[in-house]
């Protein structure tokens, strides 16, 4: 049974049916009733392979073939969907993993040399209780629960209760820590959900060498309201003027050294046409690939945040609500992704992602990890028109199941030399 | 019965106690009980004086003293407030008309050689329907009731219910325009609101000489919602950052002219802190005493929204919401005014008001007026913050009382002219 793009494409589409609608998108929101029809559609679909069908602690979804060693190559992303998701974002990364896994499981007669598993993560998303990776995290111990407890969705549901009802207990999420034990690499195909292959490079995949450095935080600026018609510009202290200010001036901090700026919150109170806001602010999120460079950024652009305050005066509150380091993706990993690129007559390319996904939290936790990217159309993303054309998603697919051909031959050669008795000093998780 | 404006400031307090709370502020929004409950207190009050209590059909709160002449010089401002407004705000000019009227009916024995008549316009606030001077524009024929209907407060409650419940039929609201028939003059106390008086000047009153020309409009900007992360920005149609430099550079605008603009409210939209904005709009009111000027600032504002919206590029909406020309208060008031100011050993000062007042809408009805301001602490307005020195309401109740002597002497010269067959053109108007 050789790879089947067409296959996977048409399976894509059966899930998009099952769970979703054209215009109302994939309808998957983590630990809800969509995501748990699409696994046990995927199951349904496993049963044709010798596999075994398990959930861990945190509600992570395996497949495992089991090989002759027990190290473990594995392949994944997630099902769970944003309300109103894409039909690709997760969905491609798990059946182009099917895919790869009905190849090997073919190839070897249902007995690779090593492991190999499936797995779809829970709640990658975060779209219900605003914590992303969820289930990558807890497996890679990366996890605060504390910092999960009391979270409500738009519903009123308890993150705790809607965990129960998938059957999981949110003081056991980090137990799924047991699954990386045995794991030897990490692969992860996904859409780029930016415009990177389509409007600067025109191409339709890249080898992803690694995560940018991020920072994000809260900005606020406390003036005084006022009544707008009656109190002169110069006597205002104007949040929403220093506030915009400080967006402005913050794109241009970013520009100055190629990193990025995003700001797509801003709260004025009380955001009333007729009153000059007393306080105003925003969120900013900074990336940048190194992490000297965001360090610089950030530290310009809070010392911009501190002359418009300075100026008003404004009180300033500076907040930091979440950051993460430049993750690296596996270098022999990665080069054989953009090798594989290269076999299918693509030009090779290799880019860093500005978004995480599941892959970093592997790589976090020290599993030698990469991820391919195709080609989104206009890099939308979270939106029903997500969309990838036909031909990429066929290379796509392709170029996931060589790159897990050649990353099983490194988990089987890390194997062998370890069962020769030359295990290195990490031998539970080096490929 | 000399003015006494310990009394007036006494009932401030007592009217304070019975319809709002020191924490709470002011709790008297249009068509409510808070307001009703006001009134029947004003009620009271007029009971000991020789003065008929009517109600218009705009529910303009009216009493009369009748006088030899039909002829009236009125006297007043509003009894209703913002939701946790101000002490004073309104209540002032009614309580200071109230010592007025009380030492006219005194000084002539009940029977003043002009009519002399104190009024609470109806909703004043708009703060309930959005619909600011809604009581006294009905009287002065600019109301336009269709823009009216369907409105509803934060309740669910529609406006004309809530007019029916104080007992006013929204489509009988310009009958109200019969009180304006024998008017002859209009006299209105109010609070600054503003910092002009106690920051620029250091002055307790100015004479007000009229109000400034305003445009308010909405400006929207609509690009592409994209996932922030994946998205170079040099790729985005980042509508929050078009907007947040069309809300400085509008500022450069105006301070180039020395006009003033205001901006209370932005709105992105989906306004997350991941996603960012495909669209952003803002609401800017722009004011200034010429309006050559004002059109001028406003021609150029809107230059720099086309200009900003063609480089992303962005669709831009610009939307006219309201306008006002200047307003002029009539030249003779306005001196008598600042003539009391001086009498009380003040600087004699006049200024032009930036927000509007009911007398604005009595001037643009024809009838002469004026208002006198008194200094604000801090600037502070429709807040349970706002206060005025002691010694300021004395100065201010006086001088009320006092321009309220003048005035009728001005009304009743020309009423004697009239009888005397010299009426001028404008006989039913002019003072």
């Amino acid at each position: 049974m050789a790879v089947d793009p067409e296959r996977t494409i048409a399976e894509l589409r059966e899930l998009h049916e099952l769970t979703g609608s054209a215009a109302g998108g994939a309808r998957r929101l983590a630990w809800g009733e969509g995501v748990g029809k699409a696994r046990e559609w995927l199951d349904a679909k496993l049963a044709e392979l010798p596999v075994e069908v398990t959930y861990d602690a945190a509600g992570n979804h395996w497949a495992t073939l089991r090989g002759a060693s027990e190290r473990a190559l594995v392949v994944g992303s997630h099902l769970d969907s944003v309300a109103g998701g894409g039909w690709l974002d997760g969905a491609l990364g798990v059946l182009a993993g099917l895919e790869a896994l009905r190849a090997i499981s073919e190839r070897y007669d249902g007995v690779p040399p090593v492991t190999v598993r499936l797995v779809d993560w829970a709640d990658e998303e975060g779209a219900r209780f605003g914590r992303s990776l969820l289930g990558s995290s807890a497996a890679a111990g990366t996890l605060d629960i504390d910092d999960l407890r009391g979270r409500v969705d738009s519903d009123g549901v308890a993150i705790e209760a809607a965990m129960v009802s998938a059957g999981v207990d949110i003081e056991k999420l980090k137990d799924s820590g047991a699954e990386l034990a045995s794991m030897a690499a990490y692969l992860e195909l996904h859409i780029e959900q930016g415009p990177v292959l389509e409007q600067e490079r025109r191409l339709a995949l890249a080898a992803v060498d690694g995560t940018c450095a991020a920072k994000r935080y809260r900005v606020r600026f406390e003036g005084e309201a006022c009544h707008p018609a009656a109190t002169p510009m110069s006597h205002r202290r104007d949040a929403l003027l220093a506030c915009s200010r400080f967006v402005v001036g913050a794109h241009e901090v970013a520009a100055r050294h190629e990193a990025m700026t995003s700001i797509g919150y801003v709260g004025a109170e009380p955001n009333h046409i007729t009153i000059i806001a007393g306080a105003c602010e925003t969120v900013i999120e900074q990336n940048h690939r190194e992490g000297e460079v965001l360090d610089a950024v950030v530290a310009e652009t809070e010392a911009l945040a501190r002359e418009i305050a300075a100026e008003g005066p404004f009180e300033l509150q500076v907040e930091s609500l979440w950051e993460t380091p430049t993750i690296d993706f596996d270098p022999e990993l990665t080069a054989l992704g953009e090798a594989r690129i290269a076999a299918l007559g693509e030009e090779p390319f290799r880019m860093t992602s500005g978004p995480l996904h599941d892959a970093a939290e592997m790589a976090r936790a020290g599993i030698p990890a990469t991820m391919l990217f195709v080609r989104s159309i206009g890099g939308i993303s979270h939106n029903p028109a997500e969309d990838t054309d036909h031909a990429d998603l066929v290379l796509a697919i392709r170029a996931l199941a060589g790159l897990a051909d050649d990353a099983l031959d490194l988990v089987a050669a890390g194997a062998a030399a370890d069962t020769a008795g030359a295990a290195g000093p990490n031998a539970g998780g080096s490929a």
